[in-house]
Protein backbone atom coordinates (compact mmCIF):
# COMPACT_ATOMS: atom_id res chain seq x y z
CA UNK A 1 0.00 0.00 0.00
CA UNK A 2 1.32 3.47 -1.47
CA UNK A 3 2.15 5.71 2.13
CA UNK A 4 0.62 8.52 0.55
CA UNK A 5 -3.23 6.90 0.38
CA UNK A 6 -5.43 8.48 3.12
CA UNK A 7 -7.53 5.49 3.39
CA UNK A 8 -5.51 2.02 3.54
CA UNK A 9 -8.14 0.09 4.52
CA UNK A 10 -12.10 -0.11 4.99
CA UNK A 11 -13.90 -1.72 7.51
CA UNK A 12 -17.76 -2.76 7.46
CA UNK A 13 -19.61 -3.56 9.77
CA UNK A 14 -21.88 -6.38 9.12
CA UNK A 15 -25.86 -6.77 10.65
CA UNK A 16 -28.12 -4.16 9.00
CA UNK A 17 -24.62 -2.44 6.71
CA UNK A 18 -24.33 -5.55 4.54
CA UNK A 19 -27.17 -7.41 5.05
CA UNK A 20 -30.88 -6.94 6.95
CA UNK A 21 -31.05 -8.36 10.13
CA UNK A 22 -33.20 -5.86 12.71
CA UNK A 23 -35.96 -6.78 10.54
CA UNK A 24 -35.42 -10.37 11.62
CA UNK A 25 -35.44 -9.17 15.28
CA UNK A 26 -38.35 -7.00 14.97
CA UNK A 27 -40.67 -9.89 13.09
CA UNK A 28 -39.65 -12.21 15.72
CA UNK A 29 -40.16 -9.39 18.76
CA UNK A 30 -43.86 -9.32 16.95
CA UNK A 31 -44.35 -12.97 16.78
CA UNK A 32 -43.24 -12.65 20.94
CA UNK A 33 -45.98 -10.16 21.18
CA UNK A 34 -48.89 -12.24 19.49
CA UNK A 35 -47.41 -15.26 22.19
CA UNK A 36 -47.39 -13.63 25.16
CA UNK A 37 -50.49 -11.18 23.83
CA UNK A 38 -52.54 -12.70 26.92
CA UNK A 39 -50.54 -11.56 29.62
CA UNK A 40 -49.36 -8.09 28.46
CA UNK A 41 -49.65 -5.37 25.54
CA UNK A 42 -47.48 -5.06 23.07
CA UNK A 43 -45.82 -2.38 24.16
CA UNK A 44 -45.55 -3.93 27.84
CA UNK A 45 -44.24 -7.01 26.03
CA UNK A 46 -41.40 -5.32 24.31
CA UNK A 47 -40.40 -3.30 26.71
CA UNK A 48 -40.29 -6.80 29.38
CA UNK A 49 -38.40 -8.30 26.22
CA UNK A 50 -35.57 -5.65 26.07
CA UNK A 51 -35.34 -4.98 29.88
CA UNK A 52 -34.36 -8.97 29.57
CA UNK A 53 -32.18 -8.29 26.71
CA UNK A 54 -30.08 -5.76 28.37
CA UNK A 55 -29.59 -7.10 31.77
CA UNK A 56 -28.71 -10.34 29.86
CA UNK A 57 -26.10 -8.70 27.22
CA UNK A 58 -23.05 -9.50 30.44
CA UNK A 59 -23.87 -12.99 30.30
CA UNK A 60 -25.05 -13.75 26.85
CA UNK A 61 -24.00 -11.10 24.42
CA UNK A 62 -25.31 -10.13 21.29
CA UNK A 63 -26.76 -12.97 18.70
CA UNK A 64 -29.69 -14.82 18.29
CA UNK A 65 -29.18 -17.05 20.81
CA UNK A 66 -28.81 -14.60 23.60
CA UNK A 67 -32.15 -12.74 21.84
CA UNK A 68 -34.18 -16.28 22.30
CA UNK A 69 -32.98 -17.26 26.12
CA UNK A 70 -34.32 -13.34 27.00
CA UNK A 71 -37.72 -13.96 24.83
CA UNK A 72 -37.89 -17.05 26.74
CA UNK A 73 -36.97 -15.25 30.15
CA UNK A 74 -39.66 -12.52 29.37
CA UNK A 75 -42.43 -14.94 28.61
CA UNK A 76 -42.22 -16.27 31.73
CA UNK A 77 -41.72 -13.01 33.74
CA UNK A 78 -44.83 -11.78 31.67
CA UNK A 79 -47.16 -14.77 32.01
CA UNK A 80 -45.71 -17.45 34.68
CA UNK A 81 -47.31 -20.53 35.10
CA UNK A 82 -49.49 -19.36 32.13
CA UNK A 83 -46.96 -20.05 29.78
CA UNK A 84 -47.28 -23.17 28.23
CA UNK A 85 -44.56 -25.66 26.56
CA UNK A 86 -45.82 -25.26 23.16
CA UNK A 87 -45.23 -21.23 23.48
CA UNK A 88 -41.74 -21.46 25.13
CA UNK A 89 -41.85 -24.08 21.63
CA UNK A 90 -42.92 -21.51 19.62
CA UNK A 91 -40.20 -19.26 20.68
CA UNK A 92 -37.44 -21.82 19.89
CA UNK A 93 -38.64 -22.36 16.68
CA UNK A 94 -38.76 -18.88 15.90
CA UNK A 95 -35.35 -18.45 16.94
CA UNK A 96 -34.41 -20.88 14.74
CA UNK A 97 -36.09 -19.40 12.02
CA UNK A 98 -34.30 -16.52 12.50
CA UNK A 99 -30.81 -18.30 12.62
CA UNK A 100 -31.62 -20.31 9.18
CA UNK A 101 -33.00 -17.37 7.58
CA UNK A 102 -31.53 -16.34 4.09
CA UNK A 103 -29.18 -13.71 4.05
CA UNK A 104 -30.20 -10.59 2.21
CA UNK A 105 -28.00 -7.87 0.89
CA UNK A 106 -28.93 -4.47 1.25
CA UNK A 107 -29.19 -2.32 -1.83
CA UNK A 108 -26.01 -1.21 -3.61
CA UNK A 109 -23.74 -3.63 -1.03
CA UNK A 110 -22.94 -6.23 -3.58
CA UNK A 111 -21.74 -3.73 -6.18
CA UNK A 112 -19.70 -1.36 -3.61
CA UNK A 113 -18.09 -3.89 -1.82
CA UNK A 114 -16.76 -5.64 -5.43
CA UNK A 115 -15.45 -2.16 -6.26
CA UNK A 116 -14.05 -1.36 -3.22
CA UNK A 117 -11.93 -5.03 -2.93
CA UNK A 118 -10.53 -3.85 -6.42
CA UNK A 119 -9.30 -1.09 -4.51
CA UNK A 120 -8.64 -1.72 -0.88
CA UNK A 121 -8.20 -4.92 1.89
CA UNK A 122 -11.62 -4.86 3.21
CA UNK A 123 -12.70 -6.24 7.04
CA UNK A 124 -15.55 -7.20 8.71
CA UNK A 125 -16.03 -6.27 11.85
CA UNK A 126 -18.99 -7.53 13.94
CA UNK A 127 -20.49 -8.71 17.30
CA UNK A 128 -22.86 -11.40 17.71
CA UNK A 129 -22.77 -15.03 17.60
CA UNK A 130 -19.28 -16.22 16.10
CA UNK A 131 -20.91 -19.34 14.57
CA UNK A 132 -23.79 -17.51 13.32
CA UNK A 133 -21.75 -14.51 11.66
CA UNK A 134 -20.05 -16.87 10.23
CA UNK A 135 -22.24 -18.92 8.70
CA UNK A 136 -23.77 -15.31 7.62
CA UNK A 137 -20.73 -13.77 5.83
CA UNK A 138 -20.52 -17.44 3.92
CA UNK A 139 -24.17 -17.14 3.00
CA UNK A 140 -23.75 -13.95 1.86
CA UNK A 141 -21.31 -14.27 -1.40
CA UNK A 142 -19.54 -11.52 -0.10
CA UNK A 143 -16.50 -13.52 1.90
CA UNK A 144 -14.33 -13.30 -0.94
CA UNK A 145 -14.03 -9.37 -0.55
CA UNK A 146 -13.10 -9.66 2.85
CA UNK A 147 -9.41 -10.00 3.68
CA UNK A 148 -10.00 -10.11 7.07
CA UNK A 149 -13.08 -11.16 9.48
CA UNK A 150 -12.77 -9.62 13.23
CA UNK A 151 -15.82 -11.26 15.09
CA UNK A 152 -16.11 -9.53 18.60
CA UNK A 153 -17.88 -9.30 22.09
CA UNK A 154 -18.24 -5.62 21.78
CA UNK A 155 -17.43 -2.64 19.87
CA UNK A 156 -15.36 -0.35 22.44
CA UNK A 157 -12.71 1.95 21.88
CA UNK A 158 -9.96 -0.48 23.80
CA UNK A 159 -11.53 -3.56 21.44
CA UNK A 160 -11.28 -1.38 17.83
CA UNK A 161 -7.54 -0.22 19.39
CA UNK A 162 -6.85 -3.74 19.47
CA UNK A 163 -7.41 -4.83 16.34
CA UNK A 164 -5.55 -1.68 14.29
CA UNK A 165 -2.66 -2.51 16.53
CA UNK A 166 -3.01 -6.05 15.44
CA UNK A 167 -3.00 -5.56 12.32
CA UNK A 168 -0.41 -2.80 12.14
CA UNK A 169 -2.90 0.03 10.91
CA UNK A 170 -2.55 3.89 11.42
CA UNK A 171 -6.73 4.76 12.90
CA UNK A 172 -6.25 8.30 10.63
CA UNK A 173 -6.18 5.68 7.21
CA UNK A 174 -8.44 3.35 8.61
CA UNK A 175 -12.57 4.06 7.53
CA UNK A 176 -15.43 2.39 8.89
CA UNK A 177 -18.81 2.16 8.23
CA UNK A 178 -21.88 1.41 9.85
CA UNK A 179 -25.56 1.48 10.86
CA UNK A 180 -24.82 2.09 14.87
CA UNK A 181 -23.32 6.04 15.77
CA UNK A 182 -22.86 4.03 19.22
CA UNK A 183 -20.67 1.08 18.02
CA UNK A 184 -19.20 1.75 14.62
CA UNK A 185 -18.87 4.78 13.93
CA UNK A 186 -17.78 7.17 17.26
CA UNK A 187 -15.14 4.67 18.80
CA UNK A 188 -13.29 4.73 15.60
CA UNK A 189 -13.55 8.56 15.07
CA UNK A 190 -12.50 9.16 18.62
CA UNK A 191 -9.48 7.05 17.82
CA UNK A 192 -8.66 9.12 15.13
CA UNK A 193 -10.16 7.19 12.04
CA UNK A 194 -12.57 8.35 9.48
CA UNK A 195 -16.65 6.87 10.18
CA UNK A 196 -18.80 6.89 7.59
CA UNK A 197 -22.72 6.79 8.62
CA UNK A 198 -25.18 4.58 6.68
CA UNK A 199 -28.33 4.41 8.72
CA UNK A 200 -30.69 1.43 8.58
CA UNK A 201 -34.41 1.81 8.99
CA UNK A 202 -34.50 0.30 12.29
CA UNK A 203 -31.94 0.65 15.37
CA UNK A 204 -32.14 -1.60 17.83
CA UNK A 205 -32.63 1.28 20.84
CA UNK A 206 -29.49 -0.14 22.58
CA UNK A 207 -27.59 1.65 19.67
CA UNK A 208 -28.73 4.79 19.79
CA UNK A 209 -26.26 7.56 20.20
CA UNK A 210 -25.29 11.03 19.23
CA UNK A 211 -22.77 12.10 17.52
CA UNK A 212 -19.96 14.70 19.59
CA UNK A 213 -20.01 18.00 18.21
CA UNK A 214 -15.81 17.85 17.86
CA UNK A 215 -15.60 14.44 16.51
CA UNK A 216 -17.40 15.58 12.67
CA UNK A 217 -14.41 16.24 10.89
CA UNK A 218 -14.64 12.98 10.23
CA UNK A 219 -17.45 11.64 10.09
CA UNK A 220 -19.80 11.31 6.74
CA UNK A 221 -23.15 10.01 6.27
CA UNK A 222 -24.38 8.27 3.15
CA UNK A 223 -28.11 6.85 2.46
CA UNK A 224 -27.16 3.90 0.70
CA UNK A 225 -23.92 1.89 0.83
CA UNK A 226 -24.13 2.30 -3.19
CA UNK A 227 -22.53 5.85 -2.28
CA UNK A 228 -19.12 4.59 -0.54
CA UNK A 229 -16.91 4.07 -3.45
CA UNK A 230 -17.96 7.69 -4.60
CA UNK A 231 -17.18 8.72 -0.80
CA UNK A 232 -13.86 7.12 -0.71
CA UNK A 233 -12.78 8.95 -3.88
CA UNK A 234 -12.97 11.98 -2.50
CA UNK A 235 -11.43 11.41 0.61
CA UNK A 236 -8.97 9.70 -0.97
CA UNK A 237 -7.59 13.14 -3.15
CA UNK B 1 12.29 -17.23 17.21
CA UNK B 2 15.73 -18.87 16.40
CA UNK B 3 15.64 -21.01 13.15
CA UNK B 4 16.65 -24.04 15.06
CA UNK B 5 14.08 -24.64 17.64
CA UNK B 6 11.89 -27.68 17.00
CA UNK B 7 8.83 -25.69 18.21
CA UNK B 8 8.02 -22.04 17.73
CA UNK B 9 4.50 -21.95 19.62
CA UNK B 10 2.40 -23.65 21.75
CA UNK B 11 -1.18 -23.64 21.31
CA UNK B 12 -3.68 -24.95 24.07
CA UNK B 13 -7.47 -26.17 23.94
CA UNK B 14 -8.82 -23.75 26.99
CA UNK B 15 -12.05 -25.80 28.44
CA UNK B 16 -11.00 -29.34 30.19
CA UNK B 17 -7.24 -28.73 29.46
CA UNK B 18 -6.40 -25.24 31.13
CA UNK B 19 -10.13 -24.60 33.32
CA UNK B 20 -12.63 -27.47 34.73
CA UNK B 21 -15.91 -26.96 31.90
CA UNK B 22 -17.06 -30.57 31.40
CA UNK B 23 -17.89 -30.78 35.27
CA UNK B 24 -20.29 -28.11 34.78
CA UNK B 25 -22.15 -29.40 31.89
CA UNK B 26 -22.22 -33.09 33.91
CA UNK B 27 -23.86 -31.42 36.70
CA UNK B 28 -26.28 -29.16 34.43
CA UNK B 29 -27.20 -32.67 33.15
CA UNK B 30 -27.68 -34.04 36.28
CA UNK B 31 -30.12 -31.17 37.09
CA UNK B 32 -32.05 -31.76 33.90
CA UNK B 33 -32.40 -35.19 34.37
CA UNK B 34 -34.05 -34.33 37.97
CA UNK B 35 -36.52 -31.73 36.35
CA UNK B 36 -37.48 -34.12 33.74
CA UNK B 37 -37.67 -37.18 35.98
CA UNK B 38 -41.57 -37.41 35.51
CA UNK B 39 -41.27 -38.06 31.81
CA UNK B 40 -38.05 -39.89 31.49
CA UNK B 41 -35.47 -41.73 33.18
CA UNK B 42 -31.90 -40.40 33.58
CA UNK B 43 -29.99 -42.08 30.71
CA UNK B 44 -33.38 -41.74 28.47
CA UNK B 45 -33.10 -38.19 29.23
CA UNK B 46 -29.31 -37.77 29.01
CA UNK B 47 -29.98 -39.33 25.38
CA UNK B 48 -32.37 -36.89 24.09
CA UNK B 49 -30.54 -34.00 25.49
CA UNK B 50 -27.43 -35.01 23.61
CA UNK B 51 -29.37 -35.98 20.43
CA UNK B 52 -31.08 -32.06 20.30
CA UNK B 53 -27.13 -30.88 21.46
CA UNK B 54 -26.03 -32.63 18.02
CA UNK B 55 -28.97 -31.90 16.16
CA UNK B 56 -28.65 -28.01 16.78
CA UNK B 57 -24.82 -27.77 15.94
CA UNK B 58 -25.25 -26.65 12.54
CA UNK B 59 -27.50 -23.89 13.65
CA UNK B 60 -26.32 -23.04 17.15
CA UNK B 61 -22.73 -24.17 17.20
CA UNK B 62 -20.81 -24.99 20.45
CA UNK B 63 -20.81 -23.20 23.82
CA UNK B 64 -23.42 -22.65 26.89
CA UNK B 65 -26.02 -20.87 25.19
CA UNK B 66 -26.36 -23.76 22.59
CA UNK B 67 -26.71 -26.08 25.70
CA UNK B 68 -29.38 -24.31 27.58
CA UNK B 69 -31.41 -23.82 24.45
CA UNK B 70 -30.88 -27.74 23.72
CA UNK B 71 -31.91 -28.17 27.55
CA UNK B 72 -35.21 -27.33 27.06
CA UNK B 73 -36.28 -28.46 23.59
CA UNK B 74 -34.90 -31.97 24.92
CA UNK B 75 -37.01 -31.02 27.80
CA UNK B 76 -40.26 -30.11 25.77
CA UNK B 77 -39.66 -33.05 23.62
CA UNK B 78 -39.72 -35.30 26.44
CA UNK B 79 -42.52 -33.86 28.51
CA UNK B 80 -44.22 -32.35 25.83
CA UNK B 81 -47.15 -30.08 27.57
CA UNK B 82 -46.41 -31.68 31.11
CA UNK B 83 -43.53 -29.17 30.95
CA UNK B 84 -44.17 -25.95 33.12
CA UNK B 85 -42.58 -22.39 32.84
CA UNK B 86 -41.32 -23.32 36.05
CA UNK B 87 -38.97 -26.25 34.89
CA UNK B 88 -37.98 -23.53 31.63
CA UNK B 89 -37.36 -21.30 34.24
CA UNK B 90 -35.11 -23.82 36.24
CA UNK B 91 -33.51 -24.56 33.01
CA UNK B 92 -32.94 -20.68 31.95
CA UNK B 93 -31.05 -20.49 35.54
CA UNK B 94 -29.24 -23.88 35.43
CA UNK B 95 -27.40 -21.91 32.31
CA UNK B 96 -26.70 -19.08 33.83
CA UNK B 97 -25.53 -20.23 37.14
CA UNK B 98 -23.10 -22.48 34.20
CA UNK B 99 -21.86 -19.25 32.42
CA UNK B 100 -21.22 -17.45 35.84
CA UNK B 101 -19.76 -20.27 37.32
CA UNK B 102 -15.69 -19.33 38.91
CA UNK B 103 -13.04 -20.50 35.94
CA UNK B 104 -11.13 -23.39 38.14
CA UNK B 105 -7.77 -23.98 36.89
CA UNK B 106 -6.98 -27.79 36.48
CA UNK B 107 -3.55 -28.81 38.42
CA UNK B 108 -0.42 -27.66 37.79
CA UNK B 109 -1.70 -25.24 34.98
CA UNK B 110 -0.87 -21.95 36.02
CA UNK B 111 3.04 -23.16 36.84
CA UNK B 112 3.35 -24.58 33.25
CA UNK B 113 1.82 -22.00 31.66
CA UNK B 114 3.70 -19.18 33.35
CA UNK B 115 7.05 -21.30 32.79
CA UNK B 116 6.27 -22.30 29.09
CA UNK B 117 5.08 -18.46 28.57
CA UNK B 118 9.09 -17.57 29.35
CA UNK B 119 10.12 -19.14 26.90
CA UNK B 120 7.29 -19.64 23.84
CA UNK B 121 4.84 -17.69 22.50
CA UNK B 122 1.29 -19.14 23.96
CA UNK B 123 -1.96 -19.38 21.48
CA UNK B 124 -5.09 -20.45 23.20
CA UNK B 125 -7.47 -22.45 20.18
CA UNK B 126 -10.95 -23.05 21.90
CA UNK B 127 -14.97 -23.34 20.31
CA UNK B 128 -17.94 -21.77 21.80
CA UNK B 129 -19.53 -18.75 22.70
CA UNK B 130 -16.89 -16.20 21.83
CA UNK B 131 -18.31 -14.10 25.12
CA UNK B 132 -18.06 -16.74 27.69
CA UNK B 133 -14.65 -18.06 26.01
CA UNK B 134 -13.22 -14.47 26.15
CA UNK B 135 -14.35 -13.89 29.77
CA UNK B 136 -13.23 -17.26 30.93
CA UNK B 137 -10.19 -16.48 30.11
CA UNK B 138 -9.80 -13.13 31.81
CA UNK B 139 -11.49 -14.60 34.70
CA UNK B 140 -8.57 -17.50 34.81
CA UNK B 141 -5.98 -15.00 35.64
CA UNK B 142 -4.24 -16.83 32.43
CA UNK B 143 -4.96 -14.13 29.92
CA UNK B 144 -1.42 -12.41 30.41
CA UNK B 145 0.78 -15.57 29.16
CA UNK B 146 -1.30 -15.88 25.93
CA UNK B 147 -0.01 -14.01 23.04
CA UNK B 148 -2.93 -15.20 20.58
CA UNK B 149 -6.37 -15.62 21.62
CA UNK B 150 -7.83 -18.04 18.61
CA UNK B 151 -11.91 -18.44 19.15
CA UNK B 152 -13.31 -20.64 16.58
CA UNK B 153 -16.89 -22.25 15.37
CA UNK B 154 -14.92 -25.70 14.55
CA UNK B 155 -11.49 -27.36 15.09
CA UNK B 156 -11.03 -28.65 11.76
CA UNK B 157 -8.10 -29.56 9.62
CA UNK B 158 -8.94 -26.56 7.12
CA UNK B 159 -9.44 -24.14 10.62
CA UNK B 160 -5.75 -25.30 11.90
CA UNK B 161 -4.55 -24.70 8.73
CA UNK B 162 -5.90 -21.79 8.14
CA UNK B 163 -4.73 -20.20 11.71
CA UNK B 164 -1.17 -21.51 10.59
CA UNK B 165 -1.11 -19.63 7.76
CA UNK B 166 -2.26 -16.33 9.24
CA UNK B 167 -0.19 -16.52 11.81
CA UNK B 168 2.26 -17.26 9.78
CA UNK B 169 3.58 -20.72 11.58
CA UNK B 170 5.76 -23.93 10.10
CA UNK B 171 2.72 -26.67 11.41
CA UNK B 172 5.94 -28.94 12.15
CA UNK B 173 6.78 -26.20 14.80
CA UNK B 174 3.52 -25.93 16.19
CA UNK B 175 2.47 -28.29 19.52
CA UNK B 176 -0.93 -28.46 20.53
CA UNK B 177 -2.11 -29.22 24.00
CA UNK B 178 -5.84 -30.46 24.53
CA UNK B 179 -8.22 -33.23 25.95
CA UNK B 180 -9.80 -33.59 22.49
CA UNK B 181 -7.93 -36.43 20.56
CA UNK B 182 -10.85 -35.76 17.57
CA UNK B 183 -10.64 -31.60 18.45
CA UNK B 184 -7.50 -30.78 19.46
CA UNK B 185 -4.80 -33.58 18.56
CA UNK B 186 -5.59 -35.63 15.29
CA UNK B 187 -6.08 -32.17 13.15
CA UNK B 188 -2.88 -31.03 14.14
CA UNK B 189 -0.82 -34.58 13.85
CA UNK B 190 -2.69 -34.92 10.17
CA UNK B 191 -0.96 -31.04 9.35
CA UNK B 192 2.29 -32.38 10.46
CA UNK B 193 1.88 -30.65 13.90
CA UNK B 194 2.96 -32.16 17.49
CA UNK B 195 -0.04 -32.96 19.24
CA UNK B 196 0.02 -33.64 23.01
CA UNK B 197 -2.82 -35.27 24.47
CA UNK B 198 -3.84 -34.42 28.33
CA UNK B 199 -6.98 -36.54 28.99
CA UNK B 200 -9.89 -34.87 31.55
CA UNK B 201 -12.06 -37.43 33.44
CA UNK B 202 -14.80 -37.01 31.62
CA UNK B 203 -15.19 -36.25 27.67
CA UNK B 204 -18.28 -35.36 25.64
CA UNK B 205 -19.26 -37.87 23.65
CA UNK B 206 -19.40 -36.18 20.64
CA UNK B 207 -15.21 -35.38 21.10
CA UNK B 208 -14.20 -39.09 21.15
CA UNK B 209 -12.08 -40.13 18.76
CA UNK B 210 -9.04 -42.74 17.87
CA UNK B 211 -5.93 -41.73 16.97
CA UNK B 212 -4.81 -43.57 13.46
CA UNK B 213 -1.79 -45.21 14.22
CA UNK B 214 0.29 -43.62 11.61
CA UNK B 215 0.21 -40.31 13.26
CA UNK B 216 1.72 -41.59 16.31
CA UNK B 217 5.11 -40.12 15.65
CA UNK B 218 4.33 -36.61 17.13
CA UNK B 219 2.24 -37.93 19.30
CA UNK B 220 2.42 -37.68 23.47
CA UNK B 221 -0.01 -38.18 26.52
CA UNK B 222 0.88 -36.61 29.69
CA UNK B 223 -1.25 -37.26 32.54
CA UNK B 224 -1.06 -33.53 33.50
CA UNK B 225 -0.37 -30.12 31.91
CA UNK B 226 2.62 -30.20 34.55
CA UNK B 227 4.51 -32.59 33.00
CA UNK B 228 4.25 -29.93 29.71
CA UNK B 229 7.22 -28.32 30.57
CA UNK B 230 9.30 -31.19 30.89
CA UNK B 231 8.16 -32.65 27.19
CA UNK B 232 8.51 -29.66 25.57
CA UNK B 233 12.20 -29.34 26.67
CA UNK B 234 12.81 -33.31 25.50
CA UNK B 235 11.67 -32.60 22.15
CA UNK B 236 13.26 -29.11 21.94
CA UNK B 237 16.72 -31.02 21.84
Amino acid sequence: MSEKRAIELIAFDADDTLWHSENLYAAAGERFTQLVAAYANPDAALAALHEREIGNLPLYGYGVKAFILSMIEAAIHLGRDRVTSDQVAALLTTGKDMLAAEVHLLDGVEEAVAALAAEFPLMVITKGDLGHQASKLERSGLAKHFQYVEIVTEKTDEVYERLFVKHGLDPARVLMVGNSLKSDIIPVLRLGGWGVFVPYRILWAHEHADLPPALADRFREIERLGALPALVRDISV
